[in-house]
């Protein structure tokens, strides 16, 4: 393997990212790659958690404007992928992510349904041609996955939308992980340790041939 | 006059813009014009004041992206035009702004020297065909501006830059001054009686052809 490489966990509330992570890093470290540094979106500097507790929270008595998230959630993801994501990969260290901009497209292009003209120019703008080497999407009906959050506590702001936001939310992600094929679909209606099986599956086979 | 609009005033550090935007109110008033809401930018509502905190202040061990700087300008910018400004004139409230896009396009286009083409993106994604109906810009010498600001007290981030910084500001609201009608360029350099007077007689000439 020439370098180190961006990989991405995305999916729906409730889609198991976390197990997914956990299953990624064991995965990596099995065939060698101890240098591996994990990552959230929207967060993962300082500034970008602030960001990430005013695009959550409640704002009462101001709408937070789709546009607003939209640029907020850029205005993270700048500070992330240019002073922790990019240094670490020119280091040699991989990096993993727990969602990136696919959330984006699906839950404010998909979900708010902002344009998809808004969507590619703020993309271009920001990030031009950075993306990752290699998503998994963990694609999951939002009835059950709705249900797995709910279990684990109070619902945000986004999390508390109906379910048509987060049909069309999934809808979009199945859209760009059908036409990107750096995108691999895990079925995660599966029980857990299924889901975790076909995720080491996926990137290993990804793995022989990087 | 058929409806409500919109007025800005611009300007660098020190070019007088609290007394301008006196010289406005009082203009308005004497022309019987006596709904008027005045806002500033970045801030004007809850969040947009937050995030002028965030874009002001010191980042201790973080970089503060330019491109982020960019972002959290329109999130705010955003937030001020849907909640407060579009309401204000949808319901015959003229709204005098001190500072609006232009600032953008000044500080974060000519300053920070971010591209023509992320600059034209971002405003038209985030504001369309939104605009001032009438915009002061306070030409001065960033030399005689800042030295009226440091008298003031302490610097923020931004007014820390170095004079190059102010230099390429001013040339592009300059640039954007001659280059659009909708802009008067007030010469801030003279003594502030002189620049009230200027700003009420162009402000005068204006309102008599609406």
């Amino acid at each position: 393997m020439s370098q180190a490489k961006f990989i991405v966990i995305e999916g729906l509330e409730g889609a198991g990212k976390s197990t997914a992570i956990q299953a990624v890093l064991d995965t990596l470290q099995s065939a060698g790659i101890d240098s591996i540094q994990h990552t959230r979106e929207p967060g993962g500097t300082q500034l970008a958690e602030k960001l990430r507790e005013l695009v959550k929270q409640e704002h009462e008595g101001e709408t937070l404007q789709d546009m607003t998230e939209l640029l907020l959630m850029y205005a993270a993801r700048v500070q992330l992928v240019e002073n922790v994501i990019k240094p670490a990969l020119n280091s040699g260290t991989w990096v993993v992510g727990d969602r990136h901009d696919m959330s984006s497209q699906a839950y404010q292009g998909g979900g708010r349904q902002l344009s998809r003209e808004t969507m590619q120019a703020l993309r271009d703008t920001t990030l031009g041609e950075f993306k990752p080497d290699f998503t998994l999407y963990l694609d999951i009906d939002p009835r059950i996955g709705l249900e797995r959050a709910r279990g684990r506590g109070e619902l945000d702001r986004i999390e508390k939308m109906d379910m048509s936001f987060f049909d069309r939310t999934r809808a979009r992600y199945l859209e760009i992980a059908n036409s990107d094929q750096s995108v691999i679909t895990i079925d995660a209606n599966q029980p857990i340790e299924k889901v975790a099986f076909d995720i080491k599956t996926a990137l290993q086979q990804w793995l022989e041939v990087q």
